[in-house]
């Protein structure tokens, strides 16, 4: 039997941080990562691996930042873990002692059974696996009609890589837009709009029925509409769930949710056992209810929250609840957004105003390479508390997205972001007097006094 | 006689800015800006007409915004307040007659009479008049030879600029190295690198002792050495002073730096009458005393503030100081600052650390365009509050650094960035499992781990 202060069972960002961040705090205690998967992960950049990056190796996340930590790796995959007597067991045989143990086991895509011929060979998801996406990769050199299935993110980003890359690609999108799930109408509706330019062939508001079959293979799908469309591999892109099969065998409650249920601070009501990432629950910033997050960056701030207070509580987590900051970039144009927007909040019965502001990312705008950018907040007209934002534009609109989200989680109203201090500068930036944030805070302020007739 | 509700006097950015932002606010509201310029300011870009922009109508700011506001501009310039009265007078002999009255005369360049020659022909500035910038520009046309003494911000700037311009530049900098006040000793050394590849050559820890003239024109400088540099003109980048002549006039106290004095609030000690952006005085965020910063970006904060609350406080302000946050490109490289360096520090007797994460700026950092990015933090030994911080790399650190600013700003410590949310994507942001900025707080934690034993 091997022993260990601290066992993480999954090796993805928020496992390999969770072990980072102990070995950094707590140089003295031993961490064990127990992984299927050899060569690690394949993270974020999934996408950009079928063109820009070309190899799925380029993307591959490996174990270094934790070896060169300190900590240890074991390929043996978790079959089984004894809460009581504090073990788990690999599939190797081998049985690993724990003082704190980790799940760390992520997601995985949802399987789209309920589509006919779901089961089919040449049939694809994109999972974060090496060895999974080794396989797509090589399976997809040979073709050139592509369907994908599911315009978020991550389906619109591999088809418009797979554009790039020679193929005619058709993605489905049920949604009347990609990425509704994350963007508000308006910039979902222009982020589709980009994705056409790619020349992605891009069918929204409809369903597929039924993946065609030929000799067990998928030759196409059949749209509700009756359309059909030949295609030699579908990519389903609809979603992930947690993984939480292990922790469910070893008796720990999920939520409603499907997700391993944890306190603030990853724990599970199990003394010693934690859980992080996607398949621990998260908590919406603002609602406080539980959510379907899933996000490497929240994942991995978890990540660091937990390993600092793994002995004990010592760092305090300064967030109740997810933002959720996303950004992409589709046709070159980046489109970013956290928390509220105009979809969620509806969802949620949150009441809030939008305000918006455009201007260009450098001044003056007649500099060569200026791109126009747009700040959309999303506020409360009860105290102008900043609720959410989207930004778009250029590439820093990537990084003007953060700063929002931290005017969101230190509760910044509109109207203290008027005296919000920015650096600015004539290739950078927007101009001192139209700083595109500001702007559409200023705005804000009009609009609330306004509506509730305030001065 | 002409009656305003609100006279500003002065044209740039923190005048048109405050106008503009009264009439957002308080429309019912008539407001003048007096100016002597009859195509308004040249601000920020100014470098960059010598080059990249190629003229300097394209960096012309005009008062179109105010116009479009409903406010109103007569070039007339103020030559005598009387804050009995409330009257203004104008060169052309008209009286103004305000409610309430706002100093924005920004600042001028600093004459540098303690330089021998400094009256010569072909000796210039870097002011922001457009007609003393058009008269600069086309006298360096039929120029080869440019002698720069001060390598700040504006003389480097202008010197880039200059060089791929054509020309051979001199810059001649009394400090160890350029931008020395604005960054720590380390990121002024790479700055003035950068600034070298560019082809200008830089004269660092060297003074100029004399300019050397003939025929009453400048033909080069006399360093202190004994080195003489030959050129066609010379130009003076040694620093800026408020203008406050008509205050004084009007019998407005300055301040120990010479710029007027004022209240949180932009309020002089005289009712009704207010003082605003490079001309009024501003005070260390940190340290609490007078400083000596302009910056646009930081006078149209305080504009904003003294638009909405000119009629009472309405919006606080929310900073009691200048956390002063600096960007510029050279060479490419993207450079930034915010609040307290080393070298700032120091001066301030102010107790530091500092902790530096270096990695990319997208991920995986084999993606095409991919540049190094590095944050490096001061923070407080005491408790962990981020005082200050600087970011290098590609063009998203001027947006990062706003980040920091905003960190500044509102006391966040490095052990509350631990839990900081942040949206990442590979083509855009460093990885979720090492955000730059993050890694750089985490560093700080185990600095002080180490250095007071807490644990």
């Amino acid at each position: 039997m091997k022993k260990y202060d601290v066992i993480i069972i999954g090796g993805g960002p928020s496992g390999i941080v969770t072990g980072v961040t102990v070995k950094n705090y707590y140089p003295e205690k031993s961490v064990l990562i127990l992984t299927e998967e050899e060569k690690g992960l394949v993270p974020c950049g999934i996408p950009y691996i079928f063109h820009r990056l070309g190899s799925v190796e380029k993307d591959a996340m490996g174990f270094k930042p934790l070896l060169d930590a300190g900590g240890e790796v074991i390929v043996d995959p978790a079959t089984d873990v004894n809460l009581e007597k504090k073990e788990v067991y690999g599939k190797s045989g081998e049985t690993y002692h724990y003082d704190k143990l980790v799940f760390a086991t992520g997601s995985l895509p949802v399987e789209a059974k309920f589509i006919k011929g779901y089961d089919l060979e040449e049939v694809y998801y994109i999972k974060k696996s090496y060895r999974y996406i080794q396989k797509l990769f090589d399976a997809l050199k040979g073709k050139s009609r592509i369907v994908i299935v599911g315009g978020g993110f991550i389906g619109a980003e591999v088809a418009e890589q797979l554009v790039a890359n020679g193929k005619k690609v058709v993605l489905i999108e049920s949604e009347e837009q990609c990425f509704s799930k994350a963007f508000s109408k308006q910039l979902s509706k222009i982020a589709t709009d980009e994705l056409r330019k790619t020349g992605v062939e891009v069918k929204t508001s409809m369903l597929v029925e039924e993946i065609l079959g030929k000799e067990g293979k998928a030759c196409g799908v059949r749209l509700r509409s009756g359309e059909e469309i030949p295609a030699e591999a579908v990519i389903l892109s609809v979603g992930y769930r947690p993984n939480t099969s292990l922790a469910v065998k070893a008796g720990l409650p999920l939520n409603i949710m499907g997700a391993i249920k944890v306190d603030n601070y990853e724990r599970t009501s199990v003394k010693d056992v934690c859980a992080v990432g996607d398949c621990s629950q998260t908590i919406g910033f603002l609602t406080g209810r539980s959510d379907h997050i899933m996000l490497a960056s929240t994942a991995t701030a978890e990540a660091r929250v937990l390993g600092y207070n793994l002995f004990g509580i010592r760092i305090k987590k300064n967030f109740m609840g997810t933002i959720a900051v996303f950004s992409t970039q589709i046709n070159g144009l980046t489109m970013a957004s956290a928390g509220i927007n105009e979809n969620t909040g509806k969802d949620a019965n949150v009441r809030f105003m939008v305000s918006e502001f455009s201007d260009v990312d450098k001044h003056p705008g007649t500099l060569p390479g200026a791109h126009p950018l747009t700040v959309r907040l999303t506020f409360s007209p009860t105290d102008g508390a900043i609720l959410g934002g989207e930004v778009w534009g250029g590439p820093t609109a990537a990084e003007i997205i953060n700063i929002i989200s931290m005017a969101i989680q230190k509760y910044i109203t509109v109207f203290e972001l008027i005296s919000y201090q920015i650096g600015t500068h004539p290739l950078l930036t927007s101009a001192p007097t139209k700083p595109v944030l500001v702007k559409a805070a200023e705005k804000a302020i009009i609009m609330m006094k306004k509506a509730n007739g305030t001065a």
